[in-house]
């Protein structure tokens, strides 16, 4: 992978526990076009607030994260954090500190250890290079297993350029605007305009399309960053090349977002629940999270139970308009109810081989128009709860 | 208790496990005023389509319930059954069909055994007495631990009568209109239309201020059958005799939506969560149900974790309108964060003393009006998941 322009640093800031890396540094050696999406919860962390106000710039330079601590309902003091954190950044290198985002994330509510933070930035600075992006995917995982990393080229014209990403899951997932955290890379040259537009396509039918648990972050950050420095002739709208580029972010992002889902806390199971026949594709989307996220559908799941009438019921108060006589319900190739009534036979015996699987698809034909929707999701099993009523211990 | 005028039976149809009763019959020996709240989801069990239709005469003799079966997605053969059933009740009792509500609870998508049904309803009949509520409630229960029983008395002027109920739960409960079942009796005289008035202003504040799973069912019905055999004077509005009567009433849904909470599944914990100050009651209860339904808040109750920056965010995501900067919570007496900030000192540990009580209250204040709701719920405990894992083996 060659990502033209970008540079990469992690270290050991001691916010979390000793011997993990939790404070990381993006660095774009020119400033790069930049749009992002964040949590439309009320309760936003001070970083959230700071990286909202800068992005309407359109311009990124850096982007400093740290894990172990969200910097979430830290009031004032939070806020002080945040804002000293990227002004050192900015002095550091010698950038403007409004090209800076910040982003955390981790428990909430506890207040930052600001001179642990500021005593690691020179480190961070110093540690730049661009071989370091997976240091980074390591350095934002909280609860997540393993780091969360994709990148693809492409090359056109004798030009190649590279859309790379990492995000971090795996609890409080239940993104409406982004997830937790994800940073796209791009040196890619396009139009501002183009760049957000097909960014914000992209997030909602990757990060705004999983759920783990239902509960949506304080936290969730979704940016991405276009520095240009691939080459390219400017990819402009409607052009053969802004569908390339459109294709190979979307990639990007979905590979990401179900990265998150497969990490879900305590998941056994990585589960595509795809609704058609809706009346519109939003009113798809309703029904397809009411079955992701509901908790007797998920623990069925985890219990390989083919336990299809709840997945009726989950959809029945979705608030999704259906027909209740028309509904059907497929396990992969597996049809276990048509007309809204079991289909007999041995598709029990055959539903459960399926629910045996770690990868399935649960599809729901409400048969009443032309809307569909596809989300991921995981099971909820044993080890989420215990890895959520310990978090903190 | 002296309940004039209601007899009850419950047989053993072999709908669920040998050695369980689980078809059951209320009785009235008069025609009673009865209204009834049944599930908003849009897949709806048989009995409950051919209830709604009944329940609009305004009268109600009987009640035919069975537990083991829901008869939910079960297409025409379910309502067959639904009706046959209420069919042999009627030529038993000799009295209308119209007058007979049917109830069905258990698992989905699975035809019911009609002829086992239809066999058990001469003893059915035959078993009526009037001691047998217990049995009743005994009959309706799933994977209740515990039946759910209440009845409450007053006298005035020389007469006395009862309101008493039965309700069982103990998941997919999410009420939006009434839990899975309830039947309230009273032998008390009242105007029909101040009776449902009551009755609905009571189960808002009882059974729809309830969450286990926020899984709402296909079955959930509520009924209240008054057949006015205490020979009171008519109850009418705005009379003392009225407020007597409905507080009465509320007394006994709210004790039976709290048995319901206490017994969810898996559950050790019960918790009350208060919301005030908010812009109105609505967005309250808002804030109430998002807290009361996180699988994050309430696997830290489980983990006895004084974790607060949780219920923020999930009162953050909840819609109702808040200022973050303006929140504060408690748990019982014990203040845990003001002005959206950890109040700091001990409260950590006192905190972590009230969450290792079995019953306790969190209360969040959001401090932009005078908006307030409360609502019950549980923990999410490994025996939810257990117990929903392997619910149909």
């Amino acid at each position: 992978m060659v990502l033209n322009g970008f540079q990469f640093s992690a270290v050991e800031a001691a916010i979390k526990k000793p011997g993990r890396k939790d404070l990381a540094l993006i660095y774009s050696e020119v400033p790069a076009k930049g749009c992002a999406v964040f949590t439309i919860n009320a309760v936003k962390a001070a970083p959230v607030l700071v990286s909202m106000e800068r992005i309407k710039s359109g311009s990124v330079r850096a982007v400093v994260v740290n894990s172990g601590n969200a910097n979430a309902c830290t009031g004032e003091p939070g806020m002080v954090v945040t804002l000293a954190t990227s002004q050192l950044v900015a002095e550091g290198l010698n950038i403007p500190v409004e090209g800076i985002q910040v982003s955390s994330t981790g428990v909430i509510g506890v207040q930052m250890p600001m001179e642990r933070i500021s005593s690691a930035i020179p480190a961070l600075i110093d540690g730049l290079s661009s071989g370091t992006l997976d240091d980074v995917a390591q350095a934002i995982m909280t609860t997540d297993t393993f780091a969360k990393m994709e990148a693809r080229s492409v090359e056109a014209g004798g030009i190649s350029y590279t859309v790379a990403g990492i995000t971090k899951g795996s609890g409080m997932i239940m993104p409406n605007m982004a997830t937790m955290l994800a940073f796209i890379m791009t040196d890619v040259e396009i139009e501002a305009s183009l760049l957000e537009k097909m960014f914000r396509r992209a997030v909602d039918t990757s990060f705004n399309a999983i759920t783990v648990d239902g509960d949506m972050s304080t936290n969730d950050t979704c940016l991405i960053m276009a520095n240009g420095m691939a080459g390219n002739p400017v990819i402009c709208e409607s052009t053969p090349e802004a569908a390339v580029f459109e294709e190979l972010l979307n990639d990007v992002l979905l590979s990401l977002a179900k990265q998150i889902v497969r990490d879900g806390e305590g998941a056994t199971k990585f589960v595509e629940i795809r609704i058609t026949g809706a009346v519109n594709d939003c009113d798809a989307k309703l029904a397809a999270m009411s079955v992701a996220n509901s908790s007797l559908v998920k623990t069925a799941f985890f219990g390989q139970d083919a336990n299809w009438g709840r997945i009726f019921a989950a959809v029945g108060y979705s608030g999704a308009k259906l027909d209740q006589s028309r509904l059907s319900l497929h396990f992969d190739e597996v049809c276990m109810a048509r007309n809204g009534v079991f289909t007999g036979g041995d598709a029990e015996q055959q539903g459960t081989v399926v629910l045996k699987k770690k990868d399935f698809t649960v599809t729901v034909d409400l048969a009443v128009g032309t809307g569909s929707a596809t989300v991921y999701t995981s099971d909820l099993s044993y080890d989420y709860v215990k890895i959520n009523a310990d978090y903190r211990t």
